[in-house]
């Protein structure tokens, strides 16, 4: 494929995202305003949120999870931007990852100069087998779903695949949730943000509380390896291999390259962004990879100009742990087949020397699966600005990436983003 | 909101669209495989389809409709696509209106040069009533449903609320319907391609070969108004007031202009393009008109630099025979509360001063929903380039317009084409 650079640059000059987690009594709509309304407060120079001229929401299946279809124009109504053009985009959980890039590409074709682009999925109103057979909706309902595939099924495939290929573990995968636990206590947004320790000692207390058996787990690893206290989803996968079912959004600013000075000192340039497709697993020459990642991730680094080993911080679609793993290979961050090791060394931690998924991660961070790709713009654009409190890199961080991925891979968008 | 002009121009050089109707049997898949083919058929000059860059989706609920979401890269898959970039946008029954924009916008980005647009829906698989409580989540279900409303209630209540106004009657509304019958009996294409005669003329014989008493009906107006053949609805709309359930794709080729004349000399160049959204209609000042209709058709004719009275054929979106009136209105063809004296007058007939529907219109061509915007761009195609065959207007037809519109008129896209 041909690689063409944007009419014109885009930067985004702010950003927000309502908590992450199982909101009863919520809808979308409530979320995307909270999303909205801490966007609005982090514009640095403030602004007139009625310059905004269009929207697009990325949004998997509202349809599905609230029987409320065609979600754009309800956004734009309840944040007052009626009758702005909103567009609703679906790429299964790369939903908001490619409404961004249709945001991003709408100022470069001189049609908008400023364009909010929101993420949002209400999940946890079903009951969970529901909320399974939801999501494999996203996967080839003609191929895949009749063979009894679900995604837990589907990763666990790759994983296994991976194993076989690479001479990885089940322990390789825990380590990937534990780190993301680790990140993720650190992120008040998040869904689940106790580290996989403080889990350990809550249940001993509850367990003391109630007279029942203690659990005598010797160390973290001892305590993912109970199949009790997390059990067996699709082997190898347990519990802790999975990222949950979440409520959410988030919502990103993007004006165009001239304009965001008057927005903002600090802004994120978006330099790189690539996108690609795929058929569905059945039909693939491996399974220990996502192909349209790597095609996805060559067109951003060749946009952005940049090398992987330049990305200081990235936040990748980890909504199994082997997916992260996964990530990391395809984005070139490791050769294929290394990213275990380099995921057992630690050197994916906030301390290591290629931190990921610094949020929390969709595993800690929660999958409200629409809002997930807009969700990690969120923490570039934090890390970036170095308003990530406690979680915060140390350095000057300036190149951050994102790796949204819908399904197994059927949809990928990477974007890469510069602080100037 | 400000009006700009896209970085640069864009044109359709080819244009297919599946007979639409009811197929079991046939996957949505299936169905745009047949638009594809007619579209590389359709190319003067022809082209190699590799070259085709990225592929922008309308598709409403295929969710709902086939338990299929994520339906952009299938799409991709099955016409050989893939790895390309593949994009699913929903704007509920404009949703392939809002593709063809975003394919718009694309090329103009400069991020690519040629661009698949298609429009998919499968909706005969699920019973009637489903199919209705389907397109309802299009509607907002917060508000509308609830209080009883599906797409029938609600435009039955903008045909009575333009009644009240205008003074206009149910039989204004039939004359609508009859005339896009005889349009549609022109078109192959077309799900219920007869003639209102030629049905009760086909009821006529029924009767006869089952020894049933025969209809006496005197005109076509009587039949209309027989109970039995034409039943009310939802009042007043009758059966042949309401476009049907319909399975069907539509392709289009867009390419940056400065390509065009590698593909055909008799492209059509998009000149105009607006979009707008609006709340539900519980929360509208008016309910005899769209207002985002009125937006989106402003934007495209600013662009354009055309006004109404230049267009020499438009297909608009006539879901129920009270949104054509509408439309004519909202696209300032007639003054409001004008545009039923123009149906009753035949202005909007194939003979008229201002042909509307020539294709048949949603009402016989029949209305897939995520397929019926880039449908219409197929009529535009053909009688700007004088390929309408039986149906095509005399003269030198070179300004098309289509409106299509979802929901009651959350979303609203316009595009203006000139052959050149």
């Amino acid at each position: 494929m041909k690689q063409r650079r944007l009419g014109r640059g885009v930067a985004i000059v702010g950003a927000g995202m309502s908590k992450f987690g199982a909101f009863p009594g919520l809808a979308t709509r409530d979320l995307f305003v909270d999303a909205f309304q801490e966007l609005l407060a982090s514009v640095d120079k403030g602004f007139n949120p009625q310059e905004i001229e269009a929207l697009y929401i990325g949004n998997f299946s509202s349809d599905l999870f609230e029987g409320q279809a065609h979600t754009a124009p309800i956004m734009a109504d309840w944040v007052g931007l009626t009758p702005r053009p909103a567009t609703r985009v679906e790429g299964a959980c790369a939903s908001s990852g490619v409404a961004l890039r249709e945001g991003l590409i709408a100022i470069a074709s001189g049609l908008y100069d400023i364009v909010l682009v929101g993420g949002i999925e209400k999940m946890t109103d079903l009951p969970t087998s529901r909320v399974t057979d939801t999501l494999a909706t996203a996967a080839d309902v003609t191929y895949e779903v009749p063979a009894g595939f679900t995604f837990p099924g589907l990763y666990a495939s790759m994983a296994t695949a991976y194993m076989h290929a690479y001479r990885a573990t089940p322990e390789t995968f825990m380590k990937v949730g534990f780190k993301n636990h680790e990140n993720g206590a650190l992120n008040a947004k998040a869904q689940f943000g106790q580290r996989i320790a403080d889990i350990m000692e809550a249940r001993k207390a509850s367990a003391i509380r109630k007279g029942r058996p203690v659990p005598t787990w010797s160390d973290e690893m001892d305590f993912l390896h109970d199949d009790r206290a997390n059990p067996i989803i699709a082997w190898p996968m347990r519990l802790y291999d999975c990222s949950p079912i979440s409520d959410g959004a988030a919502a990103l600013l993007l004006v165009s390259e001239e304009l965001a000075r008057q927005f903002t000192d600090s802004a994120l340039h978006i330099i790189g962004a690539g996108q690609a497709s795929d058929g569905a697993t059945h039909d693939r020459p491996t399974l220990t990879g996502i192909p349209a990642a790597r095609h996805a991730a060559k067109m951003a680094y060749e946009m952005a100009g940049v090398a992987p080993a330049d990305i200081q911080v990235a936040e990748v679609h980890d909504c199994f742990t082997i997916a992260e793993i996964m990530a990391t290979e395809d984005l070139d961050f490791f050769p294929a087949g290394e990213g275990w090791k380099a995921a057992e060394e630690g050197r994916t931690a906030r301390t290591g020397d290629r931190p990921i998924n610094t949020s929390g991660g969709l595993k800690s961070k929660g999958h409200p699966v629409g809002a997930s790709g807009a969700g990690q713009v969120v923490e570039i654009w934090k890390q970036l600005r170095g308003e990530a409190g406690e979680r915060q890199l140390s350095g000057d961080i300036r190149l951050g990436l994102t790796h949204n991925v819908g399904g197994t891979g059927q949809t990928c968008a990477v974007h890469i983003f510069e602080r100037r």
